[in-house]
């Protein structure tokens, strides 16, 4: 099989070096972090730039990311089929619930939030699209894990840091956890993740019945979780919106 | 002067492609289109697609755009200035105004929305943010044309295009209007883009007093444009907001 193109490869790891971290860089810190010469690595910041996937700030020279990216980034959630089918039934989900919905998919090591439906309480939010979640800890990323082989993989394979105290890191009980999850179709996360949150989130299936994201809601841990346990009713609430995206994505009635 | 990389250069244009017109091509459609040889062509749609740029459908083969563009794209957003600076401030005029608010920046040939505040009124809305509008027609477009020399000429450059009855195309009569937003401080458009749809918008500057956006309020031509002139308490809460984003920014005090 060929190899790929390296140029790409390394105006690739540009672009996810600026993402991470500082974000602003100057040339000498791209080169060494990515171990090319000077010239080398101002010929592809150069061309990144001539593109508008970076752009250099004239007072210090030091580069950032570019707006095309953003162009780019949210006409790949206009063809997201996904997407598209969930918009209605997330948005009855957030009024049912009363709490936010995030809709999300497999990406690299994390989960990727492709949709976001506020919590209809006009409190003042925080717009979460493109942002990523951890895998082992979050309802989403428990959901993914449990139900996709390849996102299984990619979180027994991260380092599943601690967030909270209650973030379960070791790996029988993360299996525990997966198990449960396939056994009762829904996972859920109380203080694993962000102290004073909870989740609860079910699985999406395409036409083919393949695993292709999962749904939830987002909240206080005081609304989700009652009397030592998540509420019942929003737990089939998160679970009927899957179903519908499901349905509407062509899987088989339930 | 050292040349671009072709291979990179090549890579943006596939991805500029997948972004316009049918965004979902096999590999054929998209050498042809660029004019380049089969096995190039797929030598850089393989990288894109390990690099996680370009998505393979694997029923049909055909390529679109990939995930790692949304996290990108994010991520341009989070370390945007203008847009951090803005957002108290924006929703403060979509609340005083009672209308959706909009950021721009210019972006290659248009204006790039970089926030967008919904109108306050839990109507169902869909967000724009990473959205192009045009240059001539819309009051953001204008603003920037007005001030930003850049602007300016890729608006003399662009054919102007016809969205309405009421759009002006043509040149003199375009840079009439130029001149009348500096002289007034705020663009405005009414039903020259969307036929209904009135906007009012006003220029952000930074600490070197360089035009950087655009900010501005969008809806409906009956709620803003009454007895044959925009609403005036509308125009001084939209120059109120690029007033405050420009001195959160930096610029002189006005």
């Amino acid at each position: 099989m060929a190899r790929n193109i390296q140029s790409l490869e390394r105006a690739a790891a540009m672009l996810r070096l600026l993402a991470g971290g500082e974000r602003r860089l100057g040339l000498s810190d791209i080169a060494s972090s990515l171990s090319l010469a000077k010239g080398t690595a101002h010929g592809i910041l150069r061309t990144l730039q001539a593109e508008g996937f970076v752009e250099q700030d004239e007072a210090s020279g030091r580069y950032q990311l570019g707006a095309e990216l953003l162009r780019l980034g949210t006409t790949y959630l206009d063809v997201h089929e996904l997407r598209a089918r969930a918009l209605v039934w997330t948005d009855d989900l957030a009024r049912s619930s009363g709490e936010s919905v995030h809709l999300g998919v497999l990406h690299q090591q994390g989960v990727l939030i492709v949709h976001h439906v506020f919590r209809p309480d006009d409190s003042r939010q925080v717009l979460e699209i493109g942002a990523m979640q951890p895998l082992h800890c979050t309802a989403l990323g428990k959901v993914l894990s449990a139900y996709d082989p390849v996102a299984h993989s990619e979180a027994l394979e991260s380092d599943r840091k601690a967030f909270t105290d209650r973030t379960v890191c070791d790996l029988d009980a993360f299996e525990q956890i997966l198990d449960m999850t396939r056994a009762r179709g829904y996972a859920a996360d109380v203080e694993e993740t962000w102290e004073g949150v909870a989740s609860i989130a079910a699985p999406i299936h395409d036409r083919r019945r393949m695993p292709v994201g999962a749904v939830g809601i987002t909240g206080a841990v005081e609304r989700l979780y009652r009397d030592g346990e998540l509420r019942p009713e929003l737990i089939a609430a998160v679970r009927d919106c899957a179903r519908a995206v499901s349905r509407d994505l062509g899987a088989g009635r339930f």
